[in-house]
């Protein structure tokens, strides 16, 4: 148990399923080309949360993060999500 | 030239400063407490722009990508930038 003391830093990214609708990435690759950037073929985006936990392991804060996303941080309808070690973390 | 005709992919991810409130982030932290996840210290959020590219080399795209950043994409008052090639782009 010397793991239970320490800070755990856990990602989870969350993006649109391929074919998922991204509104606000439309959005950009059209502004983009207006603003003089016409190079962008293609915008993305994700959201990324970095949830610090205290008192649990690497391998339970990683349990803990996957229980987050189910019921709260992403819908598995259209996200595609990954849980990952934080840079840093 | 001969990366001209290639597809760059760049990421670029828009995090808060320290110190500059995150709404979104303080709302989670409280969620995840009544949902039962109490183990979760601190939460951040991040917005990542996955940005493609066509045509241009890949020190290119990231001048590009830059370029979006100052004109669109984020606020130098409140957010921190990071832009770096693209996993598997």
């Amino acid at each position: 148990m010397t793991e239970t003391n320490s800070t755990s830093t856990v990602e989870v990214r969350v993006e649109f399923k391929p074919g998922i609708l991204d509104p606000e990435a439309a959005s950009i690759e059209k502004s983009l080309g207006l603003l003089g950037i016409p190079e962008v073929a293609h915008v993305a985006t994700a959201r990324v949360y970095r949830l610090q936990f205290s008192g649990v392991s690497h391998a339970e804060a990683e349990r803990l993060a996957a229980r987050a996303v189910d019921r709260l941080l992403a819908n598995p309808v259209i996200h595609r999500v990954t849980i990952s070690p934080a840079r840093g973390g």
